[in-house]
């Protein structure tokens, strides 16, 4: 069994490397070679922690892997990260481990800026170059990362957060990639001017108001994965041309769409698979003028792909 | 994170040391102290091959668990063993991996060796003093030793298998133990000359008939773990006088009292948690006219009993 620590999976030019298996491992959801039993949960009764276990299967992989992930809410007061996690990955031909990756989150976090940057490119105008990010956390600086990494398009990033210290740090630390960036904090204007929108915060109430979205923008909303959470006003889903999900039983109860789908806005008839889009099963943008938003909530297929392709690397499989 | 391979987890004597613990770890079922989800079920298509996913954690500890086992059905044929496992202890306080024990199912064998030891010291007769064991396995090997080292009392074993050569083989590797051990082809016989029946066999019909048990004997019956296992006659489990469980829903659902359930013998009203057994809140055996079967599926409740207890010995608690 091989440990492999958060700095050697640090070194990997991952954001490059994982994006076809990612791309694959939203497909493999929707094509049947994805098996995927429902995510577990431990709360830790009078810790405010939970910990979530995903794990699944690809027909054919040569592993499969079992993700643990940590929330534990108080560590912040003690100067710790609230979030942690690490990744086992077994043989699929013998069930031995194959490696242990103590990432600390650290894949988590690229395979969900992967995702995010995949299901922004597959719905996006062909014309969009300007890219709002709405948040100022590690999402924040991962959703930047992934699009410059894999889109050939020249970008223009804002970044909106509630704090100029925070939206600064953010550009402070995306200072080495040479990027066209700025920071603001006023959300009507950066939704009023940009082409596409990335929400990453962990917000319970609406932050994007149905009439700050022109025709034709698109929007990924990555921050809503549990009950309570939201970032769009429901009247703007509801107003949507596509709905694209990554899992839909899990958005539509627990991520962005829950809200409007509570609302009886939608239903899941109008969700189309982000796996459907990706492989040509099912269409994404059809005009310029469609407003399009994609929910993702996270699936352990991306948590395949992403270990999969660490271990591939480091020519460990 | 630290990782503790086999070896240095077999230098320690756990099953002497985790003991206490595992009784805790069944009164912790009963007494609302246990967090125990669902138990995950990954199967791996086209495979011959599973995993199961077992996490709980116990209010006030300093650690939680999730085990990883799987099973490898055509393993042997390649010379490897059917089983592997390894367990994560992460920290309650911190979400931290606190350790990753990769005991490839060793640590499994163990708490389940403890469980029955304890199971059976709680439900035999006083004078109970001959043992039979029923598989020649590594639970048979495992029940042997953990009555032998748990036990105050002057023990018989009788081991019985199908096959000279396997039961020959149990015994030459508990010959380093000096205990007072037969081996025999003969299960009729082994069952009218116990005191005290352990069956650990992988077998999917009733080997132990009704009408070869005489009353006062106790039975620990480890071996159905799975929907279609079985062991006992179901006659024998509707007319034993105490039925005592680890866990209600598991052995009603797929254990060894699964079958005599389904066939309306017996019902959840009849089983008594072990765990109100041990705590004293319920009584065990009540004569030595009692026939009393304890039927073990295994709780993860155990597999943090046997890590913490391990972390402990090596002062990593």
């Amino acid at each position: 069994m091989i440990v492999i620590d958060r700095e050697k999976l640090a070194s990997l030019p991952l954001l490059a490397l994982a994006a076809p298996a990612i791309r694959d491992a939203y497909i493999a959801v929707t094509d049947g070679r994805a098996n995927l039993p429902p995510v577990g949960y431990l709360p830790l009764a009078g810790r405010n922690a939970d910990c979530h276990i995903k794990y699944g299967y690809i027909d054919g992989d040569q592993i499969f892997v079992v993700k643990i992930a940590s929330g534990f809410y108080d560590n912040p007061a003690k100067g710790l990260p609230s979030s942690n996690g690490m990744m086992v990955a077994v043989s699929a031909e013998t069930g031995d481990v194959v490696a242990v990756l103590d990432d600390k989150g650290s894949l988590t976090d690229l395979r969900t800026g992967i995702g995010g940057a995949v299901a922004t490119m597959a719905l996006w105008r062909s014309d969009a170059r300007r890219v709002g990010i709405v948040g100022s956390g590690t999402q924040a600086r991962m959703q930047v990362r992934a699009l410059a990494t894999l889109s050939d398009r020249v970008l223009h990033f804002a970044v909106w957060g509630r704090s100029p210290e925070k939206t600064a740090a953010v550009l402070a630390d995306l200072a080495d990639f040479d990027l066209s960036i700025e920071a603001t904090t006023d959300l009507e204007m950066l939704c009023r001017q940009s082409d596409a929108i990335v929400t990453t915060t962990p917000s319970k109430e609406a932050l994007i108001r149905s009439d700050w979205i022109a025709p034709g923008t698109h929007i990924t909303a990555m921050g809503a994965d549990a009950p309570g959470k939201q970032e769009l006003d429901v009247a703007l889903v509801g107003r949507a041309d596509r709905l694209v999900v990554d899992h839909p039983e899990q958005c539509l109860d627990h991520g962005e769409f829950s809200a409007a789908a509570r609302a009886d806005l939608i239903d899941e008839g109008r969700c189309i698979a982000l796996g459907a889009v990706l492989s040509g099963g099912a269409m994404g943008r059809r005009s310029d003028r469609d407003i399009t938003i994609a929910d993702l909530t996270g699936i352990a297929t991306q948590d395949i792909a992403i270990a999969r392709t660490a271990l591939e690397a480091l020519d460990l499989l």
